[in-house]
């Protein structure tokens, strides 16, 4: 394996990222040569000299540097360097996790494999690291110059000192109580005595993002990519929240060095949160007998009208991608699937540059067979949402806690049980008219609510109800698609809902149309022919057998977890999130 | 509502399915013209009248048509006719489904929501209905004129044995023992004593697909569309298996009536197994440290090469869609999240037009950080598909033999613990040399294995082990992409490795190379520019900082679910299987 340098001294910790170049390449001391001609048995002896001849340049060189040192032999050779296949750690050194290291294990020697977060020395003969295994799990190691046992020699302590953050290690040591606990670690009542170390994966010497800069909020959600002046990227200085020595970076800076942000204890935390969420969703479903299946993405027709829709050439026809889940549901229902939910990406083509939108994203979508009443499926939306709400706060405590501390939010309040708010669509319009900001004095009950006007509603009902979490219930009829099913007892309204959180829409769900006849009335009454592409496909599905009445409704979960947390934009809660403008990483 | 008609008598359930129209259109009686005129409250008002009107003609008709009853007036016109959001069932009718009818239910009153499977009559004041409720769940209901109690007219018991099958119906009865167990419905021990009935979604007088025609083997996976004679679709007959009076559809004809393809019990069934398998897959991962992620569809560079990757306009760029998670899943590990999974879509544009392929299919994903040796991912792969298959076993037993009454296959053979069927691909290679057909006396260790060597060796295996399952390791070199890991002690092999049921790939997967020098110089000697689009931000990922050793593979859960089954097409194993011909429904 070639060998990236490992021995540059790393910049300390808490320098401004601006100083540092962006993922630079890391050129091993041979490596560039080589890869580039040799053949592979040839490579591969030429790397065994080359591994001799650095270990030796290495000793020199730390024995010249070193003024105070004799220029004694390095005894400790084989104790650190870059791991190969044939590296050994000690047969009685037992392999530990931070999360579960105690009392039992002081005094023995362990293995670790973790990130060097932060290293240096402290003076000739001594050097801390911080060793981080997992999200915020880090431990303090230490390591000094000792002639007997297991060798450590002050060549060794510098070259563990001057390892670059971010850099994978093997490390044998003992466990030891520290004088006093170290605060600056996770694990503060142990550290380790470092007596073996070896790289197995070297951090380049300039990091393009810091762990402490990709744990600081972003504030600048930007699609325009920062100007770069001589390789330097300029990153954006927080502008709101504490002054702090470590600078922000925006968030063009942090998917340009995906690997460092998702490192940062924040992007952890609201990975395990969304992760958790999506689990609730499922779990709650199955035990209420859902089965789960997957729609498909690649479609024939442009579900709702064509705008905003991927579109793709397929062999010698054209492709869609979907935008909801829906006319599957719904088939999976007319086909005696009665109970069905699915969890998957679906797409928008909407140019719209916004921390609220994104082009991909993922939806958890449920569809029911309705017994009685529509509301069926209303409750069993709101439920779900209140099972995840409920049980994440438990569940992610330390997570929701550590997001918080970044960016700080006002509890997501909920209704006491029994308590939900569930308001017809003119009863919250009559709210914001009657106890609303003035410029909504006068909105009507048939016309849809504007996005200022569902934020004012949000806060009215805070104030009013104490929850952050409510149902809009029949919708005008105007303001739903064709296929809303209108209330039998008043054809204005529709039995359709949004489901709110913090005064932004969720969830949108309806009970569905499920005769033909009817269907195609309303698709006409709506000024679409019945016979267009896509609509007929659509109505005919309920003309091959009889459909029972049906609703359901789709909840986005990237949303779900940005609103939970009140992130600054739904980019931080996806995994990769996808705009207009960007497609990577 | 508009309202289909329901007084056609329905062919004979066994009739063959030549003799019917495909996906007719339902023509209200009144619904034609009203949706095109009125206006919604003349509609509400006139449909009201047309309602009575045609109750009365109903009565007239009915009176006149029934030749040896009396001109009686039909005293049970409240108990039957189409279901409105008026009609009320009695109130102490009980709510039951027939999972969980019991003994405690003789005698009561219920109600039940399901559907009309069969109906007819016998003699003039009795009919017989097949009620089906979910999957394979009927009941016998029985409706006899009875002027006393709740009165029941001929009338009424005539137009109950006239409504055409795959009606959703909505009945009110008594629940009653057989006089002899009722060998043609799934609950055998009662049935229902009908006394009130309506239809809540009416199908049409000829079905595209009966459910006993859905319910047969196909045999035809064509992608031609079969040829139309004066809108009838011409059937294939099953030309396989036993003689039987219902004629088997073509694949497309299922396609093209998707709601009575899903009715079908064994698409049920093989719906429940899959669903199962996939949660499965979750649960196993996830009680093991594995965390969900979502990666990306939408993708800015061809992942492997650029060959049959879907493309498409993006805004101003263009975007692909992806083939494999498996950079974002490298990613994640770099990222610092251990263990990940993913469940999705994953597209491949390729042209073929086999029962073996796709252009859209379900991946489930899994990468893992690797401690001491790349067999901790083979055996993290290796158990968690024998955790599917020990479990599916007992959790779909009876779904998998509902699936094998259909498709009959011999046993799915599984390894005894601890006797786990693991071959290097030499040592597979050396048995298909020695006891294998004569065609491959000279297959060599260096070249990868063709379609038909994998289908002998598996069939070698089973006979020499006694499993369906098994690993092959460490490929050669040559046959692997370039970000497989070479093993270190054999330059010429591979960490990497594929997992086979009954002979056919279902899991390749292996060591990545994980230090950016050692990956370009992989990329070069398999003349690829490590520069070039895609190829340079793979790598510049292991740039950014030190990325821990890691591995994983990818699963197709189309093919296990087929495979495992044998089901002849791992099309019947999708919910919406998409080929280079077919995007619909």
């Amino acid at each position: 394996m070639a060998e990236p340098s490992t021995s540059a001294v790393p910049p300390p910790a808490e320098a401004p990222a601006e100083t540092r170049v962006a993922a630079p390449a890391i050129d091993g001391e041979d490596g560039a040569s080589i890869s580039k001609k040799a053949a592979k048995k040839a490579e591969a002896k030429a790397k065994k000299e080359a591994e001799k001849a650095r270990r030796a340049a290495e000793r020199a060189a730390a024995s010249g540097a070193s003024g105070n040192a004799a220029q004694t032999e390095d005894l400790a050779t084989e104790n650190y360097g870059q791991e190969t296949h044939e590296t050994k750690l000690s047969a009685d050194a037992t392999e530990i996790n931070l999360r579960t290291l105690g009392d039992e294990h002081v005094g023995k020697t362990v293995e670790l494999r973790a990130w060097i977060q932060n290293a240096r020395m402290q003076g000739a003969k001594m050097a801390f690291v911080e060793l981080r295994e997992e999200g915020n799990w880090t431990i303090q190691g230490v390591i000094a110059a000792n002639p007997e046992g297991a060798p450590v020699s002050r060549q060794m302590v510098k070259w563990v000192g001057a390892i670059n953050p971010e850099s994978f290690v093997v490390v044998e040591a003992k466990v030891e109580r520290p004088l006093e606990p170290v605060t600056s670690c996770r694990v503060s009542d142990y550290e380790l005595h470092i007596t073996k170390c070896f790289v197995h994966a070297a951090a380049p010497a300039g990091l393009g993002l810091t762990l402490a800069a990709a744990n600081r909020p972003i504030t600048n959600f930007s699609d325009e990519e920062a100007p770069v002046e001589d390789g330097v990227e300029k990153l954006s200085i927080a502008s709101a929240g504490e002054p702090s020595a470590i600078p922000a970076a925006n968030m063009l800076t942090h998917l340009n060095n995906i690997v460092m942000h998702k490192r940062s204890a924040v992007q952890q935390a609201i990975a395990d949160i969304r992760c958790e969420m999506k689990e609730l969703f499922r779990s709650y479903l199955r035990s209420r007998g859902f089965k789960e299946f997957e729609p498909p993405c690649l479609i024939a027709a442009a579900s709702e009208g064509g705008a905003n829709v991927f579109r793709l050439p397929y062999f010698e026809k054209e492709a869609y991608l979907a935008q909801s889940p829906q006319f599957y549901k719904q088939i999976e229902i007319a086909g005696g699937r009665k109970r069905v939910f699915s969890i998957g990406p679906v797409f928008r083509a909407e140019n719209s540059n916004t921390p609220r939108h994104m082009t991909e994203f993922t939806g958890l979508d449920l569809e029911m067979e309705i017994k009685k009443d529509y509301t069926e499926v209303l409750f069993m939306l709101e439920g779900v949402l209140l099972h995840i709400f409920k049980n994440i706060k438990e569940r992610c405590a330390e997570e929701i806690a550590l997001v918080r501390s970044i960016y700080p939010c006002e509890e997501f309040l909920l209704p006491a049980d029994g308590r939900e708010v569930r308001l017809t669509f003119a009863e919250g319009q009559k709210l914001l008219r009657e106890e609303g900001p003035d410029e909504f004095r006068n909105v009507t009950d048939d016309e849809d609510m504007s996005t200022p006007q569902e934020k004012a509603l949000g806060a009215l009902i805070r104030k009013k109800y104490g929850t952050d979490f409510y149902v809009l219930d029949k919708f005008p009829e105007t303001a739903r698609p064709f296929y809303a099913k209108e209330d039998p007892t008043n054809r204005k309204v529709t039995n359709a809902y949004d489901l709110f959180m913090r005064g932004q829409e969720i969830c949108s769900g309806g009970q569905r149309i499920n005769d033909p006849v009817e269907l195609e009335a309303r698709i006409r009454t709506k000024g679409v022919d019945p016979a267009s592409a896509g609509i007929k496909d659509y109505v005919d599905i309920f003309r091959q057998a009889g459909v029972p009445a049906h609703g359901g409704g789709g909840i986005g979960l990237d949303r779900v977890v940005a609103w939970y947390l009140n992130l600054p934009s739904v980019h931080l809660a996806a995994y990769y999130p996808r705009t207009p403008k960007r497609l990577l990483p």
